[in-house]
């Protein structure tokens, strides 16, 4: 069946025939699975590792344009939260997918976000379960807007928590900083001819796996810093442990690339959003022995320590430079890049 | 603080400070409890019940208008998953909470949203215990649309499935058909003044657990008969058994203000959205034991038998007239209400 000429009608929203056919013929397609193909409102999910703790979470993603370099929504819809599961010690394992299709959007855009998010699933070894399909008239969406919600499982005994963090602690970036912001923006303003950059975006159970691994102990919490970047994310932990936060600037791993374009932007790459890094702190004498587990994989390849945690400026980041000057890290107020996941 | 008269920006969509407010000042003070309050991406859910089934489910809600007779999306976006999971047998636990807000929706609307949410969620006894919030540009969305998904519990040995249909099985809808459908589209023809006629927007998990604790045995499978109303969800069950499906007109519990108000709008209140009623499949010889159960709850007090299963026109939804004659309810192709739900 071509579907490269059809658009979504409101009929495909209906509760009908039509939506019926959407999912046998798009989504059952991609999706295989048996708990999505009972056709249930609800996945059933048996057979649950006895004495765990389950991790919940959810995101929406409304990214513009829904295809960039180096992935697109779907990509990013299974990315974005199987890292939010991932980093808190969780093994990924089942997925939602909710679809809010606007009238008009093409069916052959939709098999494509849709195949890459079966795709992506596969690579992180997680099942989209049950899904739900809503249509909206012309102009009451932008195209395509995708929810996912995620479970896992954490291992009993683990517990990753900002609040473990301590004065002396490192802090380890799993990878060059704002790719994923950055490369969107490019492509936004139709810049993206001019650089071979793409996304980060990935799936990061696997390079987290091995990293808790190598160390089962010593790693106190890790987070993916998307919307909002490297500084929202040490802003949260410097908070909730009423710790400073010295970010070493020397130290960050960030592309020339991406610093020549937010030059050329008025952007700031530690405030744009990755989608396939991870920041961890970690007790300072495991701190060589993590970096070199991520090192060992494809996806920590340019980890870096990037700071410390310490007792000086409670509850601030600071940046430090080379020449020992210290600038602070403001959260920001407004909004560096709308839609960027 | 006062709200009414601020409108959402772009920046409460930035994972910057304007986000974290709207998190702290207005989705943690709504939404209470601990696992939200960690603000970490993900829900730690501990001390989960051992050797139980997990049911998972999702929906996203672009009901217009917002604010109806008898509800809003808030309230809907509760009721709904809570209902799918319930009609799995499951006990509904835990919500996920995905906010896709237009640039100038104002606050007022979207504390009133949430406010009613959290009134719902605690009717329900369920958590809303993970969230995400995303803003897009004016024009980019119709101003709330809200995404849930839901974790549930079912207990050892409760399996619900439309597989185990008999032929000789009875059906039961809990109440009146077509109310929310139909108020919400008088309501928007601007005839709402014209009927007292509300949503039936509830949650049904207790009546659920009524009904199953009166019938531990017998009752066969549930559904909510949501968008595509009574006959979509018969004919999935139809097609499902592979039987097929008598539904006795003179039986089915309608109100007489939805019977005019389809005459005069063109509509069948069989396919209309119901968002508080539950379709049971149920054994013959539990089926009075079923309805006196039903009935006995303030959801249930309308509830009657309508039908039954037949080796007859296996896959066919047949309507039997007072005076013997037989229909086929169809399943529409295209849409009936558009964004009922």
């Amino acid at each position: 069946m071509n579907r490269q000429h059809e658009t979504i009608l409101l009929a495909h929203g209906s509760g009908g025939l039509m939506s019926h056919r959407l999912v046998t013929d798009l989504f059952l397609k991609h999706f295989d699975n048996d708990s999505l193909a009972s056709l249930n409102d609800s996945a059933l999910l048996g057979n649950l590792p006895e004495r765990t703790t389950l991790a919940f979470t959810t995101d929406s993603y409304v990214i513009s344009p829904l295809f960039f370099p180096g992935g697109d929504i779907g990509k990013l819809a299974v990315c974005g939260t199987v890292n939010d599961l991932a980093v808190t010690g969780a093994v990924p394992r089942y997925l939602s997918a909710g679809f809010v299709l606007e009238e008009g959007l093409s069916m052959g855009d939709l098999e494509r976000a849709v195949a890459s998010m079966a795709e992506t699933a596969a690579l992180a070894g997680v099942q989209i379960v049950t899904g739900d399909t809503k249509v909206v008239e012309r102009g009451a969406a932008d195209g395509l807007f995708i929810n996912t919600a995620g479970i896992g499982f954490i291992p009993t005994g683990l517990n990753m928590s900002p609040t473990h963090l301590q004065p002396g602690d490192a802090l380890i970036a799993s990878g060059t900083l704002g790719d994923h912001g950055i490369a969107v923006m490019l492509n936004r303003e139709g810049m993206a001819f001019e650089s071979d950059l793409v996304s980060d975006c990935a799936p990061l159970n696997g390079l987290i796996a091995a990293l808790l691994a190598a160390c089962p102990e010593g790693i106190r919490c890790m987070r993916d810093p998307t919307r909002g970047g490297l500084v929202a994310t040490l802003h949260e932990w410097s908070e909730t442990a009423g710790l400073g936060v010295v970010v070493e600037e020397e130290s960050l791993p960030i592309r020339e690339t991406v610093r020549a374009a937010c030059e050329l932007l008025g952007l700031d790459p530690l405030y744009a959003a990755n989608e396939g890094k991870v920041i961890v702190g970690v007790a300072e004498n495991v701190a060589e022995r993590a970096l070199a587990a991520l090192r060992a994989h494809p996806l920590g390849r340019d980890a870096a320590i990037i700071g410390r945690l310490s007792e000086e400026h409670p509850e601030r980041v600071v940046l430090e430079t080379p020449y020992g000057a210290q600038r602070l890290l403001d959260m920001l107020v407004g909004d560096q890049l709308p839609r960027i996941c």
